[in-house]
């Protein structure tokens, strides 16, 4: 019986133990280092803004999606972007698909592969006022990236784009109709 | 005073000729030939299914979106598609970006330029029986595109897809998390 007791005891502190560590790790617990950016958990549902291809070392293909208060701001070609925006860039490897160029008259479809990472823009203009107004992310499988450089280097490239485009308000992305 | 009303009468014919012929151009009248598919009002709002480049004569990038009814079926790997879904491709032209390679470490962002056309695929099995239970539009600039023959080469691309994928119920595009 005391033997049981003492089973029952170790099981429930390993019980507990396993617990935290998986509520440690819940990806909606998640948050990026620097900016303590959340992957949104509705995201997936948000309205396209537009699409593109990176070429070189990422080689992916994307689609940019935004909340209703960042597409409203694109859709009106409103700047700055309004605090509460926030921008979620999805992407996946590019994948040429010869399934498809089976069907088609050339080798021409390039497809959506595995998805690579998520990159999660949200704009606060007071608590992220030293990088811009934005607060960075970056996401793999759910997760939230916690390399602090990867994390510093998104608003070490978006600042670039202040120089070619003042107000651009550091957002690559334009609108796609 | 007979003159007067002469010109009165020709003027009001006149008026309920061009508005004839714009309410018969209404974009929201507009109908694809063959099927009679109509470009649904809030597809821009739509969730987004996946994206894709096509080289080649159309060199176009390009998003796939969905209705409720179609996202469903998709998230759920679902096979045929429910009568209602709806999938709406818009398409851009692919660009190069001089504006983003300025900024990125070499030259590789390619983005989605003016937009070239749209095509709609609406699931309907006993409508569209004949062609598989789809109907299919292309529109461009909110207009249905009239050409029959452009209208009937979506079918005859789409059911080559059945002698490689029976149970792809037509659709070229997967879901992409």
């Amino acid at each position: 019986m005391k033997r049981l007791s003492i089973s029952s005891l170790a099981f429930a502190i390993l019980s507990f133990g396993v617990s935290a560590v998986f509520a440690a790790q819940r990806p909606e617990d998640q948050r990026s280092p620097v900016y303590g950016v959340k992957l949104p958990e509705d995201y997936r549902d948000w309205t396209l803004i537009s699409v593109a291809h990176e070429a070189g070392r990422n080689n992916d293909i994307r689609a940019i999606l935004g909340n209703d208060i960042a597409v409203k701001a694109f859709r009106a070609g409103k700047r700055p972007f309004p605090d509460g925006s926030v921008i979620v860039r999805l992407a996946w490897q590019y994948q040429s698909s010869s399934r498809n160029d089976t069907v088609f008259p050339a080798p021409q479809s390039f497809v959506a592969g595995p998805p690579t990472n998520i990159q999660v823009s949200v704009k606060d203009s007071k608590r992220y006022a030293a990088s811009g107004g934005w607060g960075y992310g970056q996401f793999e499988n759910g997760m939230a990236n916690q390399d602090t450089m990867l994390t510093q280097s998104c608003f070490a490239c978006h600042v670039k784009l202040d120089a070619l485009e003042k107000n651009a308000d550091l957002v690559f992305t334009a609108y796609s109709q």
